[in-house]
């Protein structure tokens, strides 16, 4: 393995080399977000060099579609190419903290979706590895997308500068509805083995990241509950055991003295992406949904009382976060975008040489976090949250 | 006939007679407001005395429902008592006139439910002898009872207080569906020379009310425009011809520079009873519909445009028009209230021997202006608006 | 004390007595039903006699602006009364057993405002009382008021008729801000040992009867939490304690395999009196919020994906539960009319000797459930909850 | 002049080439689509070739940014380039005229954005060379964007369907706001001589547009009005006269009998882009705003009454047209991809030799109404829409 050079030593000679691996939903719109944001922001010049996957076939059929230069099935090799200097690791939980590990050891940028990794321990060993990365002036981040949301991007500048006063609590709740249907067929998401966790890991991660990221300040302690409404769904031999949760309910304390409440689903019928975040302060609460992700609804508690309501704020305006790149007001961006956003931000932390958020450390306090949850469920009692 | 004594001489000694002529639909609606209005509004004495109706035992039955002491056949009789003082006339449009000219001749002060009339002569004889009447100290009132929404009274109040700025526009519409099913029977209400017009006499007038209310000042153009969707509709004796609109449309240019758009229907599948309104000014927007009554949307465009949107204020805070006689916050009221509200405002300008709004004169304003979009209809042309 | 007759024998002779005790907001309430019901439903017949309060100028005020005959001070005197034969309390929580318990051993029929009482105990007295009460003919029942409202009526209707399929989860919410502020002053709401709870027992209590009067059923389990955010208040003599919670959590497990969640707060900014509830089943959903009251969302999964949608039902139909004694489609009613319904209902059972729903046996199982969630707080576990 | 190959034949043998000419607003949106339509989308191969604009410098880093392998700023030679077998027109409405003649002749398929010309002469020439190429199998299209809004195609498909049964009515309005400031500068937007008409032809032509590809049919007979709310604006010499309207209000007849209502405006205070649809029909109503463009309202009136209402269909269902190429449901797309969507309909036309919708005769036929509309205005009165 070289040396990690100091990566901003060589950044102005050439464009960075991108490498990203996995090429399902995720790759996708990760692939999709490095093929249109130099489009609409100015950020390092950057190559799509190489998309990873197992199946050479399918990898290259992907490759094609979302403009990378090649493909390759090895991402081992991948991560030691010298004109590689970012990877974006967009294949499955269990795979995240071996690539990791690597790809920062051998001296590249990493962007890693969430969840950081599928345990405590993995995470932990990744987290390690940024940090001592980092001193290397080697830049690590993980993939909380909805961060990037204009409109929650505007909830966290508003909160900042106090515009809610002082934060009571918050209500949080992410509801889905694909499995709804009590006959949707076993997979590998609903065995612990593969999965880790279910409603929780998967969409509770997004949830508490929010309230993180909006709010600041660390989480002391946490109430939880799973259940499982269909335990039993049917598989290639008949009916098999679901083994994680579908649905999810939390509490959590903030230093602050700030209550979130957590309540996550992917059997809510007619939810279809239903990310929703109350904020509720003693100046003024915001709402949210990422069903209507350009939206933001902010109530100004400090405006006369005859003329106060929650307002629908169109986040589409040059002055909010990210708009001014896009279209002109009212016409309205996609989720998609969420990662356009992300890569930019990524990509100009690198530049820059500075950190970019979330963290892994963010990662894994929200690993932390969840993994609380899961521990308070399981014996029925508030618990504390631990940290190394 | 008895010379007209000048209520306020009389008034003090004994609580106000009130009469209501008319125990349908309307007469429902207002004889309610009576019968409640004193428990929540500070308003002079008053007894229910006598409701009027041509079919004598329903009337009796309707009195006993609704808290009237007497029923009665003949109203003719009735407006000669000397124990009545108020008389209020729910009674079908084509008996306006008659009755509350007479009505008025007996020093009576008249609540005339809306539209003054059914013709315009009618509601210049009436508009006369209010006139006539108002010189010795007797009112008179159309029940345009929509003013009374506690959101648009704050609406009117904001446009006053140049919250809005200058009015560029109003979209006002009344949307309902109880005719769109092309089955449903032919009635009174369908024919021109019982009902005198359809859509246009009976919700366009609400419509055009409003866009009066809201902004003052007067029409001094109008383009209208007429359609019947469904010609025949079954009656007794098998199709019968429609002879009314069910739909019409309107332009009407304000004296202020702004115009106001009108739109009305009976066969706007799923809109119930929807009067919607919208006004633009060049610092801000109001948005409202009769279906969500405890509402009014407000955009205040003096703020920074990172934060403006249209806010949803729940009408239903002591600060607002008439809702500190109600309930606390966030308990709403119904659309029966409207009524509730006229009547105090009807007692109170009795009491104080002011002239209560909307007077004779603002009702046939009204009839002008329906009058003359009827007339654009029919020429296919654009029409100045003719006053007496 | 006279022998209980039985009520059913002298009914029909001459009309009910109704005594109400309290004039407060919820007096005013109960009053306004009482006045109002007759006019729109057949019930039988009823007089307002006697309305009760301590203080003896503001009650007689108060009966005759409510529509009593007469008003008193000394509940124990009214409850005696021959001409009396219901008995309406809305006197604070903490006086209603010893009244509720007198009334009923009087052989009057009981109604009292919720929460039942403010003790456990209090509330086991008064469900004996009832039963016993009951074998001689004599109903009692709780108010739960919101069971009235028309869009929660017509859901219930929905999920019993299986609309909803299997229900997997409830979302309920009662999110109020009439304590955001920190500047509020203290009051004897806020004193644990005059209000027995917070906002646990004020609207937690609600949120928790419309999970049961939904789905019926058992509740086996809970997990509680409360919390106070602004725990010292302005007072006579400088900050005092606040000791009861201004917002509270919870999950119920239902018997039927089915979970709620409870959240309730005093200090949602911007949330007025929002009864907020979510009801996901395998074949389709519900939504409600008390802010529009006149509204159901209901999504069908039955349908084609293609169409499928939350629909907003305008519940304002003569074919709803409640409306046809009101207004035409789309004229909405207020939060009133849930206590005119209730008094409906309870008159009718009055007349056929039949149970009104609910009974003090439903009230009282809230009361387990509440004390169940406040040990389950104060536990910081979960807690089976324990009945009689 | 070459003559023109019939293209179909030269297609297979490599990818089509394709020439957009413009770079602003719309080039920025066009060149976005070309950008991605291949990666969600099975089209034939072809290629950004290259990029017209008149600034050399601004035009080829337009070209970089966007993808295109070159630029140029003399469209003239383009078109006749044999590598070339697609224009894409973005350039001013004063230019379509005579690059759309010059590029048909030359063989090339043509796609132009709305409108089709500042001039019904203009219109009508550019139809003649449409029609004529067209018989040389040279393809044809307008950029009436909204019609490959998903929700849009799924409400054309649902009337289509009779789900609706015959439609009566419709209301559409298109508000903006973007002139709402009187202080807002003089541009050449605002002058009749470069940019034909205001508000009118701008969006009123996007709201007709939705009318005819909805309903289908003709429009016989149109009612129209202009205004100027603001109609001196600061240029670089001082105020400087708006000689274009900044809203209109038209109805038209339908061949069908339906009637449609447009209002568009530029100064609708808090509308950002708010293309608003509602269609009513005896069956059902529809109900759009391209604000949230995601969704469709959609009320069945076949449903039993006590069931009825608008529900809230997120069409973002694989079920959904475009839908199944994008992210799974609920993950929103932005406006920019109705132009990904034109862009794919039109290629798949060009590859498959048939006649993409909507054709140059479409846009005539918009540019008749238009016509019509601002005639009748001029005139006060009622009028015709004629045709060639």
């Amino acid at each position: 393995m070289s040396t990690p050079a100091h990566p901003s030593d060589s950044t102005p000679s050439r464009p960075l080399g991108v490498a990203a691996i996995g090429y399902a939903f995720m790759g996708k719109a990760h692939s999709n977000a490095w093929r249109n944001v130099a489009s609409f922001f100015d950020v390092p010049a950057f190559e799509q060099k190489v998309l990873v996957g197992r199946d050479a076939d399918a990898v290259a059929e992907a490759a094609a579609r979302y403009g990378w230069a090649e493909s390759a099935t090895d991402w081992r090799t991948v991560i030691e190419r010298d004109d590689i200097d970012i990877v974006d690791i967009c294949a499955p939980g269990w795979m995240h903290a071996e690539i990791a590990v690597a790809a920062l050891a051998a001296g590249k940028h990493v962007l890693v979706e969430k969840p950081l990794a599928n345990t405590l321990a993995e995470a932990e060993l990744m987290t390690a590895a940024a940090a001592k990365a980092r001193a290397g002036g080697v830049q690590s981040m993980i993939g909380f997308n909805y961060r990037r949301v204009p409109a929650l991007a505007l909830a966290r500048e508003l909160i900042a500068e106090g515009r809610l006063g002082t934060v009571r609590h918050v209500r949080a709740a992410y509801l889905q509805d694909w499995l709804a249907d009590a006959q949707a067929p076993m997979t590998w998401r609903l065995r612990k083995e593969t999965a880790g966790s279910g409603a929780l890991g998967d969409i509770a991660s997004h949830a508490i990241d929010q309230v993180l990221f909006l709010l600041g300040g660390e989480v002391n302690e946490v109430t939880g509950r799973l259940n499982t409404f269909v335990d039993r769904r049917p598989g290639e031999n008949g009916l098999e055991d679901v083994t994680v949760d579908d649905a999810a309910w939390a509490t959590l304390s903030l230093a602050s003295g700030a209550i979130a409440s957590v309540e996550v689903s992917r059997v809510a019928t007619g939810r279809k992406n239903s990310l929703q975040i109350e904020v509720y302060g003693d100046k003024g609460s915001l709402l949210f949904d990422l069903e209507n992700l350009n939206e933001l609804g902010f109530l100004d508690a400090t405006l006369p009382v005859r003329e106060q309501g929650f307002r629908r704020i169109l986040v589409n305006e040059p002055e909010h976060p990210y708009i001014e790149a896009w279209w002109p007001q009212g016409h309205i961006i996609g989720w998609e975008h969420t990662f356009t956003h992300q890569v930019r931000d990524f990509l100009l932390a690198v530049r820059d040489g500075t950190q970019p958020s979330p963290s892994f450390e963010e990662g894994l306090n929200v690993q932390h976090i969840l993994s609380a949850v899961e521990e308070s469920a399981a014996n029925k009692s508030t618990l504390t949250v631990v940290r190394r």
